[in-house]
């Protein structure tokens, strides 16, 4: 027996793989590769541009297939789909749990879904159906249905002799068995630490834990989450309205869940999408680029007409041309500030209805005591600049309503996107910007106008 | 025996407490806080403003504290041990584990946490000088030190007795026990499942796993947090540089890595800590708002005083002025989506020296067809606008020039920072539409300046 030696972190994986393939080894490449985990095979190919991506697609073992397209992005997934022909694709699907397929599906054309689908025989063919039928972002489309269960009355020695009995042994990532009545009602969860510790002629009733609550199939994938991490739990069983068992949900999955949700907050912040390939091809990225610089251009010109409503000022004051970015760039800033803090605290179920008046409260008198201290130093800039203490004072006080009024924004606007439907991550840089650079422009320049000339 | 019934989600436990503080039921409040786990209490605690989270801590009874406490983030941790004296402090880190305890102390105020050191048992004051010598984001720093031991020659039915023998029972969130020789170095693991379902008579040899490799102290919690999730382990041995068994990392930690290096991300962008307290204190959040106005403004007046070199310009083609941000904010936006993608594959450990050339070709190509587009859609409502053809001509080729620039700093910056040990989630951005709103400003204005005098 030796002992394993520590590996290397994951990020030399590409450099070696890269050497290999251009000193030409094909051969060592496909048992580099088929060696790894399928979740690091698929990572590799995340980080390769589509010409090599293919490449070593095709040094991907047949029997790999399936699970690396699970571990992919939606985009990536997908061109790599349209690689394979019909009967690869089968075989691929066939490989996987039900619901990893019930994911899956809706990524394959039409045609081959009907393919895979007359492939599978009745008992897979009902489980996809009912995996179907939940929201995928819902308890009920994150679970598994491979749970093993027992009941209150049995004693832990004939459990155990039951467990060896079972042809394919227990299913990865089982912490406890799950204890269900007679009817399937769940009642409690029997860990297999208690019943490795507990005396064998116990019954599951004296070594179960009932503290562990059920999930209802119809909670968000973000409630699934919250409920993990407070109660860090590693499965846990979900149930149906009448508390019947449906499934359980599993650690891996809960992990997916919350990068997937804080990639699009992130990137939705700039208008992508979390399932974004970071080597799309170039025209569907410039085509989805474009549609963001296009809702941003129609703001930026929104902007530009309410300045272009002060040109006879400008023509005059040809300094209030100069200043004017500082004033709004200060607003949008602050704005943001507060937009992010109100976004992650809806994300994380801390920031709600009830909370929102003292974050607004507080965040207005956060903007008062800033809003003074930069009206000041601007003012004292400008005047330092322009020689001019009328344009101090107008774009003093200009910075002070913006810093306000970006306060007020930055704080309410998640909740009130929310409340409208509307995802306060992709939507609220826009909006925002969009409110401190007009109200910016207006000000400073109205100000001005009423002021100066 | 009942059937549990399905808890509500969390977000509707504030407004349950809130009613009840309001009727003055502290009893019940008490009550109701005490039933829920530590980490729930903290999740609470985060969602109130200072003056009821006081309240509210202390209605939490004084057995949860340190708990409670382990679960916070920094400010609102530190902020509640202000609250609480010596004795209480000293009670509440005596019921941590030395992990957790290694984590806090650095919190504390020297005079304490010299009293917690001195309330300590030898062993336990070794272990957390161990626990010390760690970076708190390394595996090191993540591990716990609770393993359960096995040697490969024992047999499972052996292995069986012992752990009924454990007087503590198996530590929470086990799924496997180590595999160690004599000299304490790390064999491989036996997974709970195959304890009980291999014959009682076979070794541990037998029923071991070989393929689970450990992580070496050294390690970073990102690291780390990616093998998790692409292995879906639940928890993974440690080592140091001789494979000697130091200790094991746990899936509920390695959530919390995850967790909080998405808000570091996500705020950071910001200007935010991770650690930022949504209702923190008025005068704290000013203050750090406030340095990071003051690094914006800098850099917004760095444009100003660009714009300022062509003041004689404006001057006589005053619709310059009307339509310079749009050429700095069609920059901004598409080089935050270059940068955010590539911040993105930078920390997903997708993005490194051997790939950014190719990003850098694909986002120059998307950059350019947008370049296109743009610039005639921007010069054709400028052309309208101001029926000036020279004028049209002029913004058009400025927002080709920016989209170009902004897409190749998007693309470079961060690899760029990040070789400079600079964080680019907090300064990635900053950078970026200065570097947009120099060159869009320059290259409209400065053009301007050559064609249309």
């Amino acid at each position: 027996m030796t002992v394993p030696v520590p590996s290397n972190p994951d990020n030399t994986r590409l450099e070696d793989l890269q050497q290999v393939l251009q000193q030409g080894g094909m051969r060592r490449a496909a048992r580099m590769l088929n060696a790894l985990q399928p979740a690091e095979i698929a990572h590799l190919l995340e980080s390769l541009p589509p010409k090599e991506r293919e490449l070593v697609w095709n040094l991907v073992e047949a029997e790999y297939d399936g699970e690396v397209l699970t571990y992919l992005h939606d985009d990536v997934r997908e061109h790599l789909i349209r690689l394979m022909d019909t009967g690869e694709l089968i075989a691929a699907m066939g490989s996987l749990d039900t619901d990893d397929l019930a994911d899956m599906l809706q990524d394959l054309p039409v045609a081959i879904t009907q393919e895979v689908v007359k492939s599978l025989d009745q008992q897979r063919r009902d489980r996809l159906e009912k995996a179907l039928s939940f929201d995928e972002d819902s308890a009920g489309g994150l679970m598994n249905t491979d749970t093993v269960t027992v009941r209150p009355e049995m004693t832990l020695d004939v459990v155990m002799r039951y467990l060896r009995r079972l042809k394919d042994g227990l299913p990865d990532i089982t912490d406890n068995l799950i204890v269900v009545d007679r009817k399937g009602h769940y009642l409690g969860v029997l860990y297999l630490t208690d019943l490795l510790t507990h005396d064998p002629e116990d019954t599951v009733a004296e070594a179960m834990t009932l503290d562990v609550q059920a999930i209802p199939a119809s909670w968000s994938a973000r409630e699934v989450a919250t409920r993990f991490e407070q109660h860090d739990l590693v499965t846990a069983p979900v149930v149906d309205e009448d508390g019947s068992l449906l499934g359980r949900i599993t650690v891996d999955d809960v992990m997916d869940v919350i990068r997937e949700e804080a990639d699009h907050q992130f990137l939705g912040q700039a208008g992508l999408s979390e399932t974004e390939d970071m080597f799309a091809p170039v025209l569907l990225s410039a085509r989805r680029r474009a549609l963001w610089l296009g809702v941003n251009l129609l703001t930026a010109f929104l902007a530009a007409w309410v300045i272009g409503r002060f040109e006879a000022t400008i023509q005059q004051v040809v300094a209030l041309a100069v200043l004017m970015p500082v004033v709004a760039s200060m607003g949008g800033i602050a704005g943001t500030q507060t937009l992010t803090l109100a976004i992650r605290g809806l994300a994380l179920g801390q920031l709600s209805i009830n909370n929102a008046r003292w974050l607004l409260w507080k965040e207005m008198a956060v903007a008062g005591i800033n809003s003074v201290i930069w009206a000041i130093v601007v003012a004292l800039v400008a005047k330092l600049w322009f020689h001019d203490t009328d344009i101090a004072l107008v774009i003093g006080a200009a910075i002070s309503i913006n810093l306000l009024a970006a306060a007020f924004s930055g704080a309410l606007l998640p909740l009130a996107l929310e409340r409208f439907g509307i995802d306060p991550a992709l939507a609220g840089g826009v909006i925002l910007t969009t409110v401190t650079d007009v109200i910016g422009f207006l000000s400073f320049l109205g100000l001005a106008t009423i002021f100066l000339l």
